[in-house]
């Protein structure tokens, strides 16, 4: 299908955001994590806005290996996504819900389930974040000294998905019956036995739940890598990247559309949307002074670590903040994509570690008044590189009602961003109910 | 802790109603399963009418083994138990909320979180059904030619339960400090390693979440063999049983508080939960018109599979519905309890395939007038063998909104029942919060 002559955005939902810090800045609200009605509040404000998607991350383990500096960040402590997005369905009504979760620690029976059910209680707004897990610690949780490798994570991954579109086809549209009179509730007809045997998964089926609403919830996708990018292009509909700059967001979608076509795709059914981390003020100074003080909110501990943990396998609690960063290889079983992009930008500007934290702990591309992101955001989307953004609010529930009541009417009145139509997410992102 | 001195009601999760037919009574709603609407309604009446709990079941295949009797049933198709809790959890201010898991087929890292969030979300109501499974069909969906044996599926379920609870505990209460000046989130001081090794798991935690709400969300558990009596005992803090006599409850009890003791704690930290499964109408008559129009609604292939699944590994198909149960021994790998049930029940009144699958399906003793059920209600109460009662109503809404609206103000009169008071199930319950 064509894609969607307009600009949608998706949001990453945050206690109380998305920058490190963002929950020490002094308008930012602490608690909001486990706090239910302020999830709710704010998945309105942004359903109301026009808000395509609510995007859960997630790490099956604390969001780091240290807890040294972990203690001082929000990433130690969230809910489980589709437990929070299930709690969220009834009290929305139109926006999708996008759970993350990891193909490595879960059994595609139980996920099948868990996705089918969330897409079924929210009327068809479902979307499942597919991941293969990268943080180190999330291995011990289950059972495993590391990670699978790399590529086997990957093989692992296709496998599962395979699985998890099979159990969901397992019953076929129009499979629940329930008619009183003759007795029949499900017509044995179109329920299917998948009995699949793989070399990661032996799974019988069928699903012990009617298709799902969308046929399939939406699939979103974030593989960079070589590898982790012909799996997106096999089986993503949503695509998240976090690209550091606009060449190179040009750069994956040229990639992405070719490596879609070369896996039998149209890359018209493909959406890809960067992440986006807006700041909002009354000029572009005050937004800038915003960012500024973020930084000097993260102790140098985690600094250090934003780094480290992102890098790989290296011990820098001996490096100096203040000196360039060491020349380091590229080679990890950690997120590849990530440590080369950590690695260029490092060496291409000789940025000491502290520079280097601080420009990894937020992009300061977007950061300004309302026509300056409006004006930045334009700029991405006339490249034709994107179709939208997945929105990282530094921190909360401020940016997200300033970005909500001051950008978003810009761009609607230069004619590139509207609410989206129609009820279900895959109507909303504009793609094929699946057969 | 002592036990409440009045009744306590949970209510089973049901979309249609919990009588294998109850969808095809004239007064049922056949739809009610995915319709999170018609479970909102029903979690409501319940709430208002004094409910301390609703409890999902769970079986993580179609439930039963062949797909020709189970299309006439509801038990093939239903959401997933924590999906739906978390749903209603915001629609809903103070009953609990119960789903069963099974620890043959998930890992503790991820049943952990999903319940400490489903607590954190209902703001301390959640509890876990604790099941080792039962059906055939479940271990085929995740690579196993069969369950494991009983004695391992129990040996499992109890490291299962220390990890859940050790990761629960691996943040100390109190540890979200979350102060913006000092830069500290969580207090590091109470965020602990488990570092478990066992002979079934290897998890290393902590928990990516707070303590939940009532320090451990309640267990509830159904062993009845004497293995899984001894697992109740352990662990257990509401137990269900479906005794087939009022001398068997008694008995159960008497057993039960027994391995209570021996397993080191105080019998008044136990609930005692049979099932109840009332039918109430304008008089006795009317009631067991209800009830045999409901029998006459089981279609004979159901009725066969009803026995044969709920017994063993025998195949029913040549058996004559209408001759007594031939003579089979005792033992399965199956439920052991309900197999040696189901034939004691057959050899003492020499019952037919036909009217033993009847009797299965429906118990007739609490099927009357108002007062009938409240009487019989009263009269199990008066043995002091029970706490409360775990309700599946036939066919619903209108047996609900019956039991509510005639039965409970019977026995609120008779100083037998009153709504709970506490804001936890665990308050709720009478149950101490975890230390
Ligand atoms: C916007 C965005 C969000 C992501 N969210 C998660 C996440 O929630 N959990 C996770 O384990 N990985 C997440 N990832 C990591 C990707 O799944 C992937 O592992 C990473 O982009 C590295 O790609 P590669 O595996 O192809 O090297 C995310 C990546 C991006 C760009
Ligand atoms: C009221 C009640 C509800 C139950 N719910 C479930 C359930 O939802 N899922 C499940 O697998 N087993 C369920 N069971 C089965 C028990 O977990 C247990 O396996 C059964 O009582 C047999 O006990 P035994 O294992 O000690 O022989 C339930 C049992 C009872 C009495």
């Amino acid at each position: 299908m064509p894609r969607p002559d307009h600009l949608q955005f998706g949001a990453l939902v945050h206690g109380s955001g998305g920058h490190i810090a963002g929950w020490r800045h002094p308008r930012a609200n602490p608690d909001g994590e486990l706090d239910i009605d302020f999830h709710v509040r704010l998945a309105r404000l942004l359903e109301d806005a026009g808000f395509t998607a609510l995007f859960v991350a997630d790490v099956v383990a604390v969001w780091g290996h240290q807890l040294d500096s972990l203690h001082r960040t929000t990433r130690a402590d969230y809910l489980e996504p589709i437990t929070l997005l299930a709690a969220l369905a009834p009290q929305t009504s139109r926006i999708g819900l996008v759970a993350t979760a990891t193909t490595s620690y879960n059994e595609p029976y139980n996920l099948a389930r868990k996705f089918a059910s969330l897409d079924h209680i929210s009327g068809g707004r479902a979307g499942w974040n597919v991941v293969t897990s990268v943080v180190p610690l999330e291995a011990a949780n289950f059972g495993r000294a590391e990670h699978f490798g790399h590529a086997e994570r990957y093989a692992r991954a296709a496998e599962f998905v395979d699985v998890v579109k099979g159990l969901w086809d397992s019953n076929a549209d129009g499979a629940l019956i329930r008619d009183k009179a003759s007795g029949v509730y499900i017509d044995p007809a179109r329920r299917f036995h998948l009995d699949h045997r793989g070399e990661h998964f032996t799974v019988a089926g069928p699903l012990n739940l009617a298709r799902p609403p969308q046929g399939h919830p939406v699939l979103f996708q974030a593989g960079a890598s070589p590898t982790g990018r012909a799996f997106a292009a096999r089986v993503g509909e949503v695509i998240f990247t976090a690209p550091v700059s606009v060449a190179e967001a040009v750069d994956y979608r040229t990639r992405l559309d070719a490596d879609v076509t070369a896996a039998g795709r149209d890359p018209g059914d493909v959406r890809v949307w960067p992440i986006l981390t807006p700041i909002v003020a009354d000029t572009d100074a005050e937004a800038a002074e915003i960012l500024a003080e973020l930084g000097s909110l993260i102790h140098d501990d985690v600094l250090r670590r934003l780094v480290q943990d992102n890098f790989g396998d290296e011990d820098f609690s001996d490096l100096d903040l203040d000196e360039p960063l060491p020349d380091f290889g590229t080679a990890t079983n950690r997120s590849q994509s990530r440590r080369a992009g950590l690695l260029a930008l490092a060496r291409g500007e000789q940025l000491t570690l502290r520079q280097l934290a601080l420009r990894f702990s937020a992009r300061a591309d977007t950061v300004g008044a309302a026509t300056t992101v409006a004006d930045r955001i334009a700029a991405v989307w006339a490249t034709g590189a994107v179709d939208g953004f997945n929105v990282s609010f530094p921190y909360l529930p401020e940016q997200a009602e300033r970005f909500t009541a001051e950008v978003l009417p810009i761009l609607a009145d230069r004619g590139l961003f509207r609410p989206p139509t129609g009820t279900t997410l895959r109507e909303q992102l504009g793609l094929e109910r699946a057969a």
